[in-house]
């Protein structure tokens, strides 16, 4: 053993902070009976491979799991949960802790009693589950935010944690049939006069919306899978539309039916809903594209620092519908000084991309925010900029830049910074 | 409506197939209730957000899940179930069907009983596990192969479904610190004469093996999370050795000591296990790549035709050790002749990739086959070339082209061609 100190080169990431000593180290510490004594798991037996047909999460992460809030919505059947992002990694979110959305309760809809009307076109057709598995199918991870993501948050700094500021997304890896194909077989030959497209889903709200054709034939699937799987119930099985890159709420669940029209059905969900009131009263309507956004998802408030000045790893996620991220800044001192995270991946096209800045702290509060740019050259703006554009009466759309109040003892807390 | 003939490019893909009809529409069927009437998951509400905290796959899938396999071992403590890639498709698996291997059961270690012990370097350190999370880590998503997959075909054609003959396999978006990190944190600089890298587990079995410390110190991870969330338990929470490329028995779960050595330990998992036994009763060591492979999961056993002829997707993955996939073909004659299979994305390195072939099927059976040459030029060989090669003593590193007779009634077989 060198006892010799350390050369810088070799000067060790976590000296002195919370490496236990090995008995026998230079500069060891207490001897840790977890590496000195044979533990129980070590001279025992586990658990069989036949334990759990379906395996969940270990006892242990109970606490990473969706979460409504009771007081956002009058009850439970037409509400929202929020995917635990503080607590995740990557860019895949696990189907069961992904976030849900439901209009009139999430149903129970099996394969055999599934059907996909389709009509406005030459030949009005429906197809029966079996018939979609026929088509050729595509496979792509995009990210699912909800239109009112951060919503609460246009009048002040109003939830505590990364996953309700920011929690209703999710990114999946989808297998399903192009829209254009069923639209094709259908009868629809591009000649068709319509220029819009009304989807709805089978459950009792049926959240009808419009979408321009031009979408819809562009990059929208019919989802039969997610991440490999079937869609869960509350996603929509046995089949969703995937509207990528655009809100959540055009993602129709179960999805029953899709007519050409002429113009837009203008319905309750893109009238009453999912419009953008303006500071004069009036509603901007039509606003489908989720602006390029980002979060610090740790440290956050649920994720706080629980060791002392040093190395920090500080990551989060971000995302643009009109592409692919450009480049991600973060600020420690509220957006006057930014650093160029690294990204772990090359962008995907409309998902979720993980980044990290490796920094060490020095144990000062700090103002965090994070800034994503996308391939368009949009920046993701202040929260200021966008009261100043958009006023005080909006829910939807919220894509301003996040700050976590980062305090000495680690905590962190939700606040705006002028 | 317009009821004349379609034109050639107006015909439809599934035309006389299984499109129900719509009233009204040309060739109409029967009226089919479930859209002529209002049905009750139409007329009443669903499950509301806070039915779940995690949430489970719909009842319908309840027959997608991990098997076992009962004769396979003598019991279940130290076995193996397998992925049911039957039933999936594109490329992530999701943690809750993943196969598992045990060879002492899976344990339960909580993050605060976790140590990491690296020694052989010189400043010989342990990590717990909140250190893991404060070094710069990565994101890559593989496939973990267990050697033994696709081992009981050696013999003959014995086990019918992709599940159980290829089902030893999984694929997840890792984030994970480097080994390289974590080595260099402990004082190995290069200059160690040490040529290998021992690793351990915290389980009974220890599963101890030997790695080159090339490999290594160039891309294998200690990862910390699996597709976004903390691994499982039976996945080696929370923490598990990645050895990208490699046989899954070198991933260790659980791992808690890492010693870099001269020479390899010759383990009792490098020597009476995991070694390829030839013909002549010698065997060879040290094959820890898993070479291309691939396998049709649908049409497949578990997976028969349920319509009759017509449009049909045909459908597998394929995987390299070495790097990238660079093609795919499948043969419905037993290969005889080929069809180049389309690609659901670009290849991965050393991750599962997902293929199709949309075809027509004319209702005549089929001798389905896959093969996957890689970006070394390497192709999957037949498994006549492989026992010219191995012989009949083998278990592990069995990547033969594997065969499904699919009947004129749809149903699929495991089978052999000479």
């Amino acid at each position: 053993m060198d006892d010799t100190p350390l050369k810088p080169s070799r000067r060790r990431f976590l000296a002195g902070a919370a490496v236990a000593g090995v008995a026998g180290a230079a500069g060891a510490a207490e001897p840790d009976p977890l590496i000195t004594e044979v533990q129980p798991w070590a001279s025992g037996f586990g658990e069989g491979v036949d334990a759990t047909p379906y395996g969940l999460p270990i006892r242990f992460e109970s606490d990473v799991i969706r979460r409504n809030v009771e007081w956002l919505t009058a009850d439970t059947i037409s509400s929202i949960n929020f995917t635990p992002i503080h607590a995740l990694d990557g860019t895949i979110t696990p189907a069961g802790c992904s976030f849900e959305r439901h209009h009139s309760g999430a149903i129970e809809l099996s394969k055999d009693d599934y059907r996909l009307m389709i009509n406005g076109t030459e030949t009005p057709t429906v197809f029966d589950y079996a018939d979609l598995e026929r088509f050729p199918r595509e496979n792509h991870t995009y990210f699912l935010e909800c239109a009112a993501n951060t919503g609460m948050e246009w009048a002040g700094a109003q939830l505590n944690g990364a996953q309700f500021t920011h929690g209703m997304i999710h990114n999946m890896e989808y297998s399903g049939i192009p829209v254009r194909t069923l639209l094709r077989e259908a009868g629809h030959d591009g000649a068709t006069k319509g220029k819009w497209l009304y989807v709805e889903g089978a459950d009792a709200s049926s959240n009808g919306r419009s979408i321009p054709l031009e979408k819809a034939m562009d990059d929208c699937l019919i989802a039969i899978k997610a991440n490999g799987e079937a869609l869960r119930m509350e996603h929509g099985y046995p089949a969703r539309l995937v509207v990528p890159g655009w809100e959540g709420n055009l993602w129709v669940k179960w999805i029953r039916r899709m007519e050409i029209t002429d113009g837009p059905v203008e319905s309750r969900e893109e009238t009453s809903k999912y419009t953008d009131t303006l500071a004069d009263g009036t509603s901007r309507k039509w606003t489908w594209v989720m602006d390029a956004k980002s979060v610090v998802t740790s440290p956050s408030p649920q994720a706080p620092i629980l060791h002392g000045p040093g190395p920090l790893v500080i990551t989060g996620m971000a995302w643009s519908g009109h592409g692919k991220v450009a480049r991600v800044d973060v600020s420690k001192d509220g957006g006057k000084t930014w650093e160029t995270a690294r990204l772990a991946a090359d962008p995907g096209n409309k998902a979720l991309l993980r980044f990290y800045l490796d920094t060490v702290w020095d144990g000062k509060e700090m103002f965090l925010q994070s800034r994503a740019v996308d391939e368009t050259g949009y920046v993701q703006p202040t929260k200021a900029q966008l009261r100043a554009v958009r006023g005080l009466n909006s829910v939807y759309h919220n894509n301003c830049i996040q700050t976590w109040w980062v305090k000495p003892n680690g905590e962190a807390e939700n606040v705006e910074v002028s």
